[in-house]
């Protein structure tokens, strides 16, 4: 089965998600740079919003630029993902302005879970897609040390957020730093290949 | 004539469709879970809206995965589907939020019967533009019994708005349950043909 | 230079202007049919507006099929084609919400015509980027007797509105037939070629 | 790596964020010609927010026209250019309903400025991703003279901001001046690989 469409489809729903954000910023009311300082939790939201979702699309085009083959049983892996990283946005949007609470923090924390249990479901739905010899195999048969690490600090982000709710934040964010760089490994296939 | 732009179309329609409802969720007004309570039709819906849309994509993705050939009328018959399916997340939308009541059940029914019956349409459409011994032929020629038992299921569903309403949306919803696995003979062609 | 970006730009442009009115449809309010009858007016101007805009993509997409090869113009041109076409989910709006009324009507009139000169430009441009023996010049070289009646109907439509407003939105639509079939010759081509 | 799905994420991004303004131009409030006057400027700036997306659009079409590879880096540098550019519209409605105000004139200026420091990033990355021999490193490589008279246009609208402010969107939109006509150079070496 052709990845060419799954890819298109996750492009369309990712593009959107990453610009829901973006779309709730409105025209400041005024006509100084203070007129600014009331959007500010919203500018940073939208950042912290844009990378998430563009980490986890850079390492979703590195799972799939290596993929040869996908079954019925990705597309609804990818569609779990596709669901479980849209609820990102409003996530983060809550948590970001209300960084004392406790339920924003561990909400986010929660859709931080997961998208992190998504992805690997992907990661797995896709290896059982492909033979045991093949190259996806061979760079992601051996389990993926930065999902169970992310799965860690996004359950340490939640639980902290009952005891101090402003370090919950760190730990869900600091899940993302090992997939800001996505697998070298494949970087250095894919440059040999070509 | 080529389906790639077809199915790219598609793809746009279809993301922005299953992302519809998830842009409706607010920010939840408070800062306890308790703030997450007001939402929680919202977010069902949400859930259900995307579910829906996604088999539909599915199903689509399987169709195309093995069609060689489109014609004007199917492009066509494509815009009606996309455009029956767009109107998806709001009967839901009003479905969900009122299910003691005949009138948004049986709507929600009406637009399932039409994503149904465009589907069908879509698929006649594919065969006429197919020659009678293509690969697209073989598998969706001999009729397709899944479309008549959901077009059934969602006839049942308009008219048990009318007896029990919150019965009917059983019935809408189960007109999916032989889509979400799409064609199983199609995965192992596809498979095959590798 | 590849045409691929230029149609995958133009399809989600397009999946966005279709889908523009919907979003603007609101949950009923209220539990019975006749909640759907404030609606009326927003779901016809969808209808319309879906079809509209529908009708432009299948021709565009007929006409980039054969297309093989563009320019710096044939951007520019596309992105002039996209901004009129942007402007008719906005301009169906107020025409369809007051209809007995000179300035909607005309206004829409002036969106179709501005929407035909683009198109009409559009293929202009792709005849500059072709080769005079090629087969894009074959089929859309003789000029475009289509797109001199829509732009007739359309100049129509404008005068019309300032006589007769009803009437004014028939020569506008009216525009739309010819263009409802895309070129019969471009598909029987392009199933030889196959 | 395979660029099309940068390409193909960019394109989703991009259509979005060009299409954003228009969905901000209400429905015209009266039935005369008169009640589009209130939204000149909200159709103006729509205008001039689709000139500037499509500018940077047409040019990162004909940067990755000669793309043959991509890095992880590339990834990031395009994911930081869609950030800036996706500040655009919000900048250009503010400047644009506060024409005479140091502030909004200001901040265009200083998006406008990232913007032109993002893709001047985006293009030395794809250096770094391409062999010294290659035909992207003979195009770009000798340094983009574009890039250093845009950078300084947009600084000088930041610095005319606080000095005469209307003057400075003159400079802002002047830095696009030279983008409007893509690399003639790709184009005329497009034409010959054909």
């Amino acid at each position: 089965m052709s990845k060419s469409r799954l890819e298109a489809f996750t492009d369309g729903v990712m593009a959107i998600i990453v610009t829901i954000l973006v779309l709730e910023i409105p025209e400041p009311k005024g006509t100084t740079f203070g007129a600014l300082w009331p959007l500010r939790y919203k500018l940073i939201l939208y950042l912290l919003s844009f990378l998430t979702v563009t980490v986890y699309w850079n390492n979703h085009h590195h799972l799939f630029q290596i993929t040869k083959t996908i079954s019925g049983g990705v597309l609804w892996a990818n569609n779990f993902f596709l669901l479980t990283i849209s609820l990102m946005p409003i996530a983060t949007a809550w948590a970001g302005s209300h960084t004392e609470y406790a339920a924003p923090e561990a909400t986010m924390g929660i859709v931080f879970l997961a998208v992190n249990i998504s992805f690997y479901i992907l990661v797995k739905t896709l290896l059982a897609a492909h033979k045991p010899d093949s190259v996806f195999t061979k760079f992601f048969g051996q389990g993926s040390r930065k999902s169970w690490f992310s799965m860690g600090m996004a359950l340490g982000g939640i639980i902290l957020a009952f005891i101090w709710p402003p370090f919950s934040a760190i730990f869900c964010f600091g899940c993302l730093v090992p997939w800001i760089v996505p697998d070298h490994r494949v970087d250095r296939y894919l440059k040999k290949q070509q």
